[in-house]
Formats: structure tokens, C-alpha cells, sequence
């Protein structure tokens, strides 16, 4: 079975050392933010995770949640109702919610810690609270003062839960396809018909009541992605004023058979004339789901994260205990009858790329939770915007990235053990199906390739990308005499002039052909990705060396940077070169001849 | 569900057009395999697989094998033991085993498609005859003349089955700790005493007897890997003169609760005082086993490009059917809601990713099956050694590359569907864990980088390598002038002469730290698979060209081509790189710091 210790050492370093959250929360106005209060949570949220969440993840995949057809109620897996009791009481459900509707008021960089050992202890079980975080976020930035009255208060001191309904059968990515039906009644509220489908969190037994938030078209809604409302819809009705009332037209129709997460449940749910309130504009739905599927795209990539950690820890136990041949240098352990498995290069290099895909990781995710805060709470105008600009930059990159190393961590963890990692008792295989949803939900990584150069590059000229390349550059200007640093600044200049020049290029060549964009995109994205972990990595050499950590602690960040320098930053020239190639070996094969 | 069709025309295309099979098993004097027998045989494997084993692929997966604590006994899914039948009755079992003991005695070459076929249809139903396959081999070529009498000829004809046992709980990798003792009885045979684990079709009920292939030690056995024996041990003893008796003391403890290849019985077998016979000289055990391996670890190849195959096959009919979006250079089907995803730049890489890694993939593992068959039947010593060095050099790139490349065309064929492909009632879930198994059992991916790397490079000097870059150049030489060929010629030529370099600056470091050996040699058979697959690639083209194949079959083999120039070779650029950095970056943390 695998087990989970949540890396609070590694979780300090990034928040303290490298991202200097204490100032900047300070800064921020957060005055209940201050170290003392930060570390408790994150203590207590080291232990409510190891010693609830963690070991309720094997019962979650053996089980699953079970789904009656008479009733169409959804049974979770035994001890995932208590834990999330044990959530609610502890206060975690509103930990970065505003305090004027009962959360604590933390910043998001705050809590995400929190985010990922969630993730890492219990990847299925995480998924019930996440989609409550975005409901807040949409019901925050678009609701009436009634329903932030109504449905943000439960949402936010986990009484209810909620869901984001976008997909149809015949519409995931494309949603200017969906057919869902709103029809105003008299009294001001909807009448909802239609099939969602892959509904996270659609049912449970955790709460009484789910609130739903549903993208549905008016009579008189335009054709497409510009004719789509959103609509609350609560399992149990809900009054203006708040009373609960009798069943809605909600009905949960079935749960999806899948690969991993089993514990949560992914539900076909059905409106049948089912009351409904409006909320933001009509027809402006879709971008009231933007503020909760950004949310959501930073929470996804966390959940990589989170898991890449667990795979790794457990695969750093395994070499370590694992006998199994000889150095190829001579024997490390002579008196055992072989060496643990950690002596052998290739060994170390599975390790050491889970490694620096999670440590480097952690800091590209942590660094967009603090662009969120000064987005929202920065003084000047200036700051908030470049900020707000670089996360809307990162946020795909957060969003791939994360999560397909995700999938490679697990990957590498799994491979470590062997046989025995395809064995389901080890735990291992069970973090490897996990991780596999995590770059399709949320929208695919495709997706966010597409998001990150069609929209943030070529549409918004690349705001967010001038912003970090100014930030690389003021690092490296800063270190570029510091002797310790010499190594990884000269090569992270290099990338950044090369990272440039790269988008300059696509960009011409859009302009001509529009293939190219989409043609770019995917090695574009992870080319940034990689830029941006050098610099994560240079910058966690640099913070190290400044801190109060120990020689051994620093020893493990340089060596680690090294590794990442020298084995898997080089991946960036295969993206270049693919880049470089255009959209002509994409383009030309016809359709048709795929299968000549 | 996922169907799959066997892809004869790219089949005939590899074994015909590119690797002149007619002419090739004329000249090593296989008088029956005429191009009209093995089109037959093409064929009614084709109609097999696609009938009988495809569709007990999803039934498989689902009931999986099931275990009687009481009894011991192993019950196959539902229609696997009926396959079965199917199978020895078509006379499949034998096809290229030896007409002296009831096989067909075809060329290895022309039933490795067939192979490939049934691991596309039906991965974990063909784990049961492909295992048999080892122990025929190792018979064949180490057993006694009344051992392949008695033990051989129900092996071919499919009376029986056979196992290869060799791991045991403590020891995988590295079998110099195995404990399984073999203490010699009066009569002749010995009394065998142990565990093994993972025996893949260690008890099952396609037939009465098994042919267990067990490594053990005598009780005057030098320690560690050469005092292994190996030993033939029946389910129900046999007498020298075949007599079937009473059941051995030989019986399954358990059986794994895994990932994926639910259907294929992994299985915990228990020697308790069992008789077996020895097989082989005493203590050289490993060498015979080493046999059966490399057979094994060509077929384990196979089953990554049949998975890639089959994955592909469903992506490429899903891309096809699925409408949603547009295309970024205008709609491509305007009457529709919208265009099918196959438009879209980023979908066709993942498609053509697959399709580059399975047809150049196809040739890599036929290729080596060809060079079965020479090394076994060409004329002259040369050839015959020429062959037997290029296909031991080949073989951990065949066994790693295919595996990975299922690994990762599975996962690229999942992406396509999207959400949908996490589910499991498209089948493409199951396709991924199915695949995940082929880069660990028969050596993992990185023990083929040693074997490769250690052993064939370093310690027979690349003897192999310098058949491939002759051939490399020949080719090279032929089409330097052929202007279709231009494009790939001069990239090609340019890596191979990468490769001879690189190959020489290891070996170099080497000598001064063994540990580069390790480290360089992950990438350094990444490094060589995409390099040969370049030259297949170029072949391909070069073949296609002077076929009687259509011009849309011509163009189809153009196109997937500079696809593979342009996308996928620049892969060699990061491999490149990071052999070049050494084995510092992995070698530089403390093994007590990785946790630091």
C-alpha cells in the first residue's frame, strides 16, 4: 500500500524561501496571514491528511461509489462521509473564503498547500470540495446578493456542496454545441431540461443538498458559444429566502465506469423541468464558467502535483529497501546480499526526474496561487494587472504541465517497483490510473495549448509572457556575478532569449496560415513549461543558498537543479525543433489516408 | 468497445516490399513458405483474431481469471478456454516450430505478424501460448533427445503449455539470490522446493498438463548467478517414456490482483518435493534460460506494437466520427455542427505519433524476426553471424522501443477521445493498463538499456552496431542520388554518424567510471530506436516508391515519413544532450538526501 507524509519542509521552503509569502501577505493586507497562523494550518493540515484522508485511499479505489438505479442516489466509499465531517468541523471547506460569508479569509497561496496534500492523500475524495471551490468563484464574481446570500454561505462552510454541469454527450470542448434548455417561468426562476454528462461530484450522500451550476440556452438564445446562461439549480429547491424545499428535477442517471477515481463520482445527471435561477447576464454564461474553469485549471494541475509527490515518495522507499545487484562501481553495501536499488544510475534517474518535476512543480503552482492574491489585493492597478496577465499565462502551463508530469512521475514511481508496481497491492498502479484523468478533465492538455498560444500569445500579444521573461531577466542580472549561480544563469538566459524568439516566430508564420497555431501549440506549451522550471530551479538554488536551511538541504536543491540542467531541460530542444518544422508535416496527409 | 481489424496491407507491405521476404525465405530454403502459403496463413490469422480473440478481449478484462483457494485451480474468462481449442485445432500452436516435432516449420518472419495480430486482438489471452513458445525454445535447444520427445511435441501441438519460472519474491532482476532448491533423488530426477512468482500462465485450465521451466539450485551450487539449474517440472508427472501420472507436487498459491491483462493469470506457484528433470548442464541454468529470454523479450516487443496498433486503429475512427469545433483555417465541413476533430493540427500529431511509431515500429520487430530466421538458416558462417550480432543489438531496442511507444501510443489514443476515453465502455482504458505490463516483465525497459549498453556495446565491442551502420550506409549509398530520397537520406546519414560517435565517447568515459555505463544507457537506447526507426522510415519510403503499392499508399508512406523527420527524431537531440552531461548530475546527490 502506498503511504503519504505530507512534505511540509519542501512546502515551507517554496512559500518562505523562494516565493517570501510572509512579506508579500503582509503586503497584501492579510493580516490574519502571518507565519504562526500559516504553519499551524499547515501542520494541522499535515495531519488531518495523513491520518484521515491517506488511508482511505485504497478503500476508495477497491469500492468505489455505488449507484442505485431505483433511487438514484450514489453511496460514497465507506469513511469518505465521516472524513468529510471531520473537514467541515475542522473549518477547511472555507479556508480561503471571504470571511463576510463565514470562510477564514486566508490567501489562496495559503491554502493551496492545503490543495495538495489533499490531492496527494486522496485524489478521489478531493474532488467532492473542489467543485464547491468553484461554484464559489463563479457565484462570487457574478451572483446577485441574494443567491451570494442563499447559496455561497452553505458552499462555503461545507454544509452543501457544488458542481460544474458543462459537458453533453455530444459536446465536451466545443460547448457552443449544447442543447440543455432554460425556459423562463412567471415567478423570475427557469425551467431547466437536458443530460449533463461527466458531472464530478453530481451526487454523494456527504450533503443534503448539491448546488448546481448549469449552462443551458434561453428560447431566444444566438446559435453557439454566445447563446449559453448559467443557471443555479440546487438537488433540493431553494427559496429566495432561503428555505429548503422539496426535491428538484435533478436526477442523478448513472456513474461512469472509469480507469481511476473510483471514489468519485462522475454522474450523468438529468433535468427534467427542473427550477432554476439565473445568474450573471443572459448569454454571457460562458464566461461566468471561465472564472470557475480557471479556478479549476489551477486546482487540476495540483492534483499532478500532488500525486507526483505521493508516487515519488513511496518509489524513493522502495529503492532504498529494494536489494537487488551490484553497483555497477563496486558493491555499495557489501555485507547485504545485494545493494539497495537507489545505488543504480537509471534508478536515480527516475527518481531524481520525479524529483525535479514535483519540487520545481510545486513552486510553478504556488507561484500562480500568490499571482491569484495580488491580482485581487495588490495596491496599484499595475501590479494587479501584470499580474492578473502572467496568470492568465501560466494557468494552462500550470495546467499541463503539472499534470503530465503528473503522469510521468507515477510512470517513473510505478517503473521502480518493478513488477510489483503493476501489482495493485504496492498502491502504485492505483496512483498511475489516478493520474490519468487529470490531463483530459478541465480540458485537455490540447486545450490548454491551444488556450496558451492561440489566446494568451497571439490574441493578448503575449502580455503575460513579457511579464515573465522581465522577471526572468531581473533574476539573472541580479545572480549573473554570483559564482554559486554562474551555471544555471547563463543557460536560463539562453532559454528565455530563445523562448522569445520562438513565439516571434510562430507568430509571423500565424499570420499567414492559422494551422500553425494550433500546429505550435502543444510543444510551445511544454518548451514554456521547461523555461519556466529553470528558472523555479535557479531561483530555489539562489533562495537556498540565502536561507537558514542546512548544508544538506542546500546540497539536495543544487544537485537536484543540476540534474534538471543537465537531463531534462535538453527537452526543450526536441520541442524547438518540432516548432521549428511547422504545420506542413501536421497538414499533410489527407484525413482520409491515415489508413491507406 | 474497441474493434480491431488486422492491418494486412501494411503487414504485407513491411514483410514483402520492405524486407523482400519472398526472395529472403526462398534463399534459406523454407521450400513451403511461398508467398501464397503465408498470404493464406495472413489471412486466416487475420479472420481469427479479428472473430474469435477481439472479441473476448473486453471480457477479459472485465471477469478476469479467477483463483480457488481450495482447489488451487485457475478458471479463465469466460470463451478464453474455447480460443483456445480453436486455435490448437487451426494448427496454430506449431507454426514455426520444427516439422520433426509436429510444427509447421515456418520462417520466424512469417509468424511474427500473427503475433502481433493476437496481442492487437487479445493481449492477455495470447500471455498462455506465448509462453509456451519459451520453453519449446529452450528444448529445442538444451534439452535431452527423450526430454523434446516427451516434453516438445505436446508443447508444439498445444496439448500442454509451458511457464518460464523464474522470479521469486526477493529476487527479480537480479537472480544470483534465488533459493529454490533442486536436491537430486535416486532415479534420475530431482525433488524441486521453492516459491516462485509472477509465472505468467502458471495454472490455467486450456489444458490438462504444464510444463513449468524452473530455475533452481543443487545442493553443490557455487553461490550467487552461476549456481542456477534449470529444470523441467510438469504439472502432472510424465515418465521418460511420456506417461502421464499423478498430479507433481506443483500448485498455484495465488494469483495477482493487477493493473490491466486481467484475463492472463499471473500466478504465486508453490514446489513442494515436485519432480523435475534436469534440463541442460548443471549450474549453467542461466544460460539456457537466456534462450527462452531473448525469444520472450522479441515477443514482449510485439505485444507494445499490437497494443499500439489496435489503439490507434479506434483513435483514428474516433477523430473521424467525433465533431467538435472547428478548424483554425476555416470550417472543413460547413453542412455539419462542426468539423471532426481529425482537422484540428494537435490531434493529427497524436495520430500521427502513432501512426510513425507503429508502422516504423512494425519493421523494427519484423526486421529482427528476419534475423531469426538468418542467423538460424543462412549459408554462410558470416551471415549467419553478422545476423546473431545485429539481432542481439537489436533486441533490448525492440523490447524497450515497442513496449514504450505502446505506452505511449495507447496514451496518445486515450487523449483523442477525450474524456470519454477514460471510461471504460470505449475500451481505450484498458488498452493503456493492458500496456502498462510491457515495459516491466521479461526485463524492464531499463535493464534492456544495460544489456544493450553493458553487454552488447561494451562488452562485445558493438559488434552489432557495425552491421547496422554498414547497412545504414549501403542504403544511404543506394539513394544518395534518388532526389525523392534526399530529404531523409541526409538527416539519416547525419545520425548515424552521431550515433558511431556517441557510441565511442561512452565507452570511452566508461573506462575511467563504470557508472556511465548506467548512465548514458536509458538514453542511449532511446537514442538508437529513434535512429533506426529513421532508417526504416527511410526504407519505407524508398520501397513504397518502387512498388506496385497506389499512389495514395505511396503518398500516406511520404507524409507519416516527414512526419517522423521533423516531430520525432529531434528526440535524439535530448537524448544527445543528456548522455553528453554524464553521470555527475545522477550520481551527485546522497542517497541519504533525496528526502533532504
Amino acid at each position: 500500500m502506498s503511504t503519504y507524509k505530507a512534505p511540509l519542509a519542501d512546502i515551507r521552503f517554496a512559500l518562505y524561501d523562494v516565493l517570501g509569502a510572509e512579506a508579500l501577505f503582509a503586503k497584501l493586507g492579510f493580516a490574519d496571514a502571518s507565519r504562526d497562523i500559516v504553519d499551524a494550518v499547515l501542520e494541522e493540515g499535515a495531519r488531518f491528511n495523513e491520518t484521515v484522508l491517506a488511508p482511505l485511499n485504497r478503500v476508495g479505489d477497491e469500492i468505489g461509489c455505488k449507484y442505485d438505479k431505483d433511487t438514484g442516489a450514489v453511496t460514497t466509499p465507506p469513511g469518505f462521509k465521516q472524513a468529510y465531517r471531520q473537514y467541515v468541523e475542522g473549518g477547511w471547506a472555507g479556508l480561503v473564503s471571504p470571511t463576510e460569508f463565514g470562510g477564514q479569509g486566508l490567501p489562496h497561496a495559503a491554502g493551496i498547500p492545503l490543495k495538495e496534500m489533499i490531492d496527494a492523500a486522496n485524489l478521489a475524495w478531493g474532488n467532492f470540495p473542489l467543485l464547491s471551490h468553484g461554484a464559489t468563484e463563479a457565484l462570487l464574481h457574478h451572483g446577485e446578493d441574494w443567491q451570494r446570500e442563499v447559496f455561497l454561505k452553505p458552499l462555503v462552510d461545507g454544509r452543501w456542496t457544488g458542481t460544474m454541469c458543462l459537458t453533453e454527450p455530444h459536446c465536451g470542448t466545443d460547448l457552443g454545441l449544447l442543447k440543455t434548455k432554460a425556459v423562463p417561468n412567471a415567478d423570475g426562476t427557469y425551467s431547466i431540461d437536458g443530460t449533463k454528462i461527466f458531472i464530478t461530484a453530481g451526487e454523494h450522500d456527504f450533503t443534503d443538498n448539491i448546488v448546481h451550476l448549469v449552462l443551458a440556452r434561453l428560447p431566444d438564445a444566438p446559435a453557439g458559444s454566445k447563446g449559453i446562461s448559467l443557471f443555479i439549480v440546487p438537488k433540493l429547491k431553494v427559496g429566495k429566502d432561503g428555505t429548503v424545499g422539496e426535491r428538484n428535477g435533478v436526477r442523478c442517471g448513472a456513474i461512469e465506469h472509469k480507469m481511476g477515481i473510483h471514489g468519485s463520482a462522475t454522474c450523468v445527471i438529468n433535468f427534467d423541468d427542473a427550477q432554476g435561477y439565473l445568474i450573471g447576464q443572459p448569454h454571457k454564461g460562458l464566461m461566468a464558467m471561465f472564472t470557475m474553469m480557471n479556478t479549476a485549471r489551477l486546482a487540476v494541475g495540483l492534483q499532478g502535483l500532488g500525486l507526483s509527490d505521493r508516487a515519488y515518495q513511496n518509489a524513493l522507499r522502495y529503492a532504498r529497501e529494494r536489494l537487488q545487484g551490484r553497483a555497477l562501481s563496486g558493491a555499495k553495501q557489501p555485507d547485504k546480499a545485494a545493494d539497495p536499488i537507489i545505488v543504480h544510475p537509471d534508478v536515480r534517474r527516475m527518481l531524481l526526474t520525479c524529483k525535479a518535476l514535483t519540487e520545481g512543480g510545486r513552486l510553478l503552482g504556488y507561484h500562480a496561487a500568490t499571482l491569484v492574491d495580488i491580482a485581487h489585493h495588490a495596491d496599484s492597478e499595475q501590479e494587479r494587472k501584470e499580474a492578473d496577465d502572467l496568470l492568465g499565462f501560466v494557468t494552462p502551463i500550470v495546467k499541463a504541465c503539472l499534470t503530465e508530469w503528473g503522469v510521468e512521475c507515477t510512470y517513473h514511481a510505478l517503473q521502480c517497483f518493478g513488477g510489483h508496481g503493476y501489482i495493485h497491492e504496492h498502491g502504485m498502479e492505483q496512483l498511475a490510473r489516478d493520474a490519468r484523468i487529470t490531463t483530459l478533465y478541465e480540458g485537455t492538455t490540447g486545450i490548454q495549448a491551444l488556450d496558451l498560444m492561440g489566446r494568451k500569445v497571439m490574441q493578448l500579444q503575449g502580455a503575460g509572457l513579457r511579464v515573465f521573461l522581465g522577471q526572468i531577466e531581473a533574476f539573472c542580472k541580479q545572480h549573473e556575478s554570483d559564482e554559486a549561480l554562474k551555471e544555471f544563469v547563463a543557460p536560463l538566459r539562453e532559454k528565455a532569449g530563445e523562448w522569445q524568439k520562438l513565439t516571434m516566430s510562430i507568430g509571423q508564420r500565424a499570420v499567414a496560415n492559422a494551422d500553425e497555431v494550433g500546429a505550435a501549440a502543444y510543444d510551445y506549451l511544454f518548451y514554456s513549461g521547461y523555461v519556466a522550471l529553470a528558472y523555479w530551479w535557479a531561483r530555489s538554488v539562489a533562495a537556498a543558498e540565502s536561507s537558514a536551511q542546512s548544508e544538506a538541504f542546500k546540497a539536495a536543491k543544487r544537485e537536484t537543479a543540476r540534474f534538471y540542467f543537465a537531463r531534462i531541460l535538453p527537452r526543450t530542444l526536441a520541442h524547438a525543433t518540432a516548432i521549428a518544422s511547422g504545420a506542413a508535416p501536421l497538414m499533410g496527409l489527407d484525413a482520409e489516408r491515415f489508413d491507406a
